[in-house]
């Protein structure tokens, strides 16, 4: 167990004011984000004859912005903001046949495997078994998508709850807290992403968990800061000594 | 307030024993199989130089069928399977120009505008005045998709609660008596399919308020059947004499 748990005064309060555990899903518990930069890469070959990747890409970013509030985010909009890039920045010129190959690409994001990341199976499993805490996937994305590659991941077994939105801000973590029964402050939420897993809520009073992933998509870049009640730890297996538990 | 409600000793069992009220959305709240239709149609005009629309709308369906454990029901999902019916079925002919009309053609159906069919406000607004039962609205279908469609639809202040899962088989109306608190004794489902929302709710022990919609996606069609905890309507206002409740 890491000896720094017991140094920091907000891991003592952790373990006794956390009720619900909410964890993020890509690129938390499995990677994400590289699949999908991969994808992006590919198509910007298929659109080589058309312009640079770099043209390509600031294209498609622009049309994934445009499309955010019809398909929201997930593979699924993903391929159709590729569909439609493609289309538009080949001015109508791309064979249909190169428009398979992007929808093809595209399957291969809806199918992702969702291999559990380093140390996720083993600090869920011991969390679980502590049942100090109940354990909830909050994830914003396509429902059947993220059902999917949560039921591929294997990880399943170790939640009590799935929840999957449409978007993570304020009112969803208010929701959440509702709908498990409890005060915003017995909330800790896990994830990667300042944006949609820290700040918003650290903003409804629950804490918040930042586990920093190596890839991190243009739309949730956000800068470094620190809070009062945040925690930002290198590894997920780090998450048995903030929650004072053992490996089995 | 329909007499035929005092003949039938269903109606004074359902007045005593229902707690939660679902509904389901699409061509039950608000049209939606027919713009489906409509799209289609005008799909198989884009890709008449390629086949008949009987021809089309047959590959089509099959595509859809494929596609369904990918990317689920919904707008986004039928348009995935429209481009890559178009781009199968033309054998790569298809030019790009005419797949982003069908993205468009698309684009329509995620942007319904969800107008409530005759009589529902109206219902709704005396159910929920009533205060005799808990609202749900329990659809299959896209996560944004549903949720940007009910609130066009302006009915959202009539439900309780949304409840958007990707399939409508007996786990999930377990899941949703399970999160309203309830036997299942005390559910009733209204809707439009045998299906998706009065067959598996049966199943579970809940009850069935058939309203039967004009359009039947093909998916979707199944022989016509009685059951004992099953009530057939015509018209949706008919709900309020089935539960006992006064136009306002």
């Amino acid at each position: 167990m890491d000896g720094i748990a017991f140094l920091n005064p907000i891991y003592m309060n952790l373990q006794k004011t956390t009720k619900v555990i909410a964890f993020d899903a890509d690129d938390t518990l499995w990677d994400n984000e590289p699949f999908f930069q991969n994808v992006e890469a590919e198509m910007c070959k298929i659109m080589a004859p058309y312009g640079s990747a770099e043209e390509v890409s600031k294209h498609l970013f622009a049309i994934e912005m445009d499309n955010m509030p019809d398909y929201g985010y997930g593979a699924v909009a993903f391929t159709m903001s590729l569909i439609e890039n493609a289309i538009k920045f080949s001015k109508g010129a791309i064979p249909a046949n190169d428009i398979g190959r992007i929808i093809e690409l595209g399957r291969t994001l809806v199918r992702l495997k969702a291999t559990p990341l380093k140390g996720v199976s083993e600090t869920l499993q011991a969390l679980k078994k502590s049942q100090k805490y109940k354990m909830v996937v909050f994830t914003k994305g396509e429902l059947l998508t993220q059902e999917n590659k949560l039921k591929r991941s294997g990880l399943l077994p170790y939640f009590d709850e799935t929840i999957i939105v449409s978007d993570k801000k304020e009112p969803q973590y208010n929701d959440l807290c509702t709908k498990m029964g409890i005060e915003s402050s017995a909330l800790v939420m896990v994830g990667n992403s300042l944006r949609s897993d820290i700040l918003p809520a650290l903003n409804i009073g629950a804490y918040g968990i930042f586990i920093p992933y190596e890839v991190m998509w243009q739309h949730e870049v956000i800068d470094h800061f620190e809070h009062e009640r945040m925690i930002q730890i290198e590894r997920f297996e780090e998450l048995k000594g903030v929650f004072g538990v053992e490996s089995l």
